[in-house]
């Protein structure tokens, strides 16, 4: 098998990068399952510093790429040198990072950009028909990669991001933490993960289940 | 059931904090066994910050509980606020800043003085008999939390950290990176993680043992 996954990711915290359990689950899958993984973050950055602690800005500024590579263990390239045809398939996981330095959905919801080099190499593995998974808040940045009438969940069918989804042209569908979404028609995988999750081991559940399923999907 | 697990959390990232991957797996772990956790961290100064992209030490300053806050999703409190008494049991995570922020053994070797707080908490809990279970580096406070003849391990013995330990007093057994290293007398429970894991899933064997072990202790 040995099929090669890239992770995008985002930063390293919830509130200003990727969610670090969402991203330390979908490595520990990977490479469960006998994948191997290459993290890539973008070399900008980031939107603004949060203390997890109070929840309040910092005035520091902080490189995604720099601070991504703690959640890498170091083993992290700069998103720029992504190449479509190493992989097999892409996983971008979630935290706040993701609509905060991947697009700016954070700010501007269902008016917003993502990231160009994000979108050209998602775009490439759509386009290629290689499988992407995207957990959590990361989910808004489908319709701008695989068009409107993309598939996928962003949690409950309330939740203002999920508005804001379907304002982009985003078919949302609502989705247990534990559970999957998939958009058989373009590969994409998606589950809620933090959007929903109680605990660390629901969110794994929903987790594992993405990876497994967006690994199967190479075999197509 | 309903365990309390007290973790003890030393900043965010391998180099100059906790490690992210063995934090990550014990708090997944934990909650898989319906564990109640309950992060801490020391509210001091980080030693120092390193770049984990370059390996080089950057000009800023952090603080450990505000970066150990990253690892916890803001659920976290400062280390003197820990009480042995609401507690079943208490996990360590490695990393180098349990060598640099909860102890000085990354500068001082043998001769490395704990961080109070960390010491007065541990000591509590050997005291009360209450299982603890350590990680990586961070058996080298053992002795000092123990006393001399502490069993516990750091992977391999010709590891520069084991021979310190030994001169600390500690006894040193060597142990695979999937299993864990147990003093009965003690209540300790030792494995090596990213001593010696060459990936995230083989870390996470080790430390799912550790975690199971931990808690079953709780029950002597």
């Amino acid at each position: 098998m040995n099929r090669k996954v890239a992770v995008i990711l985002s930063g390293c915290g919830v509130y200003d990068g990727s969610e670090i359990y969402e991203s330390v689950i979908t490595l520990l899958r990977l490479d469960q399952r006998g994948a191997k993984v290459q993290c890539f973050a973008p070399d900008i950055q980031q939107m603004h510093v949060i203390n997890h602690l109070t929840g309040e800005e910092m005035t520091e500024s902080r490189n995604v790429l720099t601070e991504s590579a703690r959640l890498a263990r170091g083993e992290i390239k700069a998103l720029h040198e992504a190449n479509v045809e190493e992989f097999d398939a892409l996983i971008i996981p979630g935290g706040f990072g993701a609509a905060k330095n991947l697009s700016d959905f954070a700010t501007q919801g269902a008016g917003c950009t993502v990231l160009p080099d994000v979108l050209s190499l998602a775009k490439a593995f759509a386009e290629a028909g290689k499988p992407v998974g995207m957990m959590c808040i990361a989910p808004t940045m489908a319709a701008q990669i695989f068009g409107r009438g993309v598939v996928c969940t962003l949690g409950n069918d309330d939740d203002p991001a999920a508005a804001a989804a379907r304002e982009m042209g985003i078919e949302h569908q609502a989705c247990e933490v534990t559970e999957i979404v998939e958009d058989s028609r373009h590969n994409l995988v998606t589950t809620p993960a933090y959007m929903l999750a109680q605990s660390i081991s629901e969110a794994a559940t929903g987790i594992y289940k993405l990876v497994d399923r967006v690994l199967a999907l190479t075999g197509k």
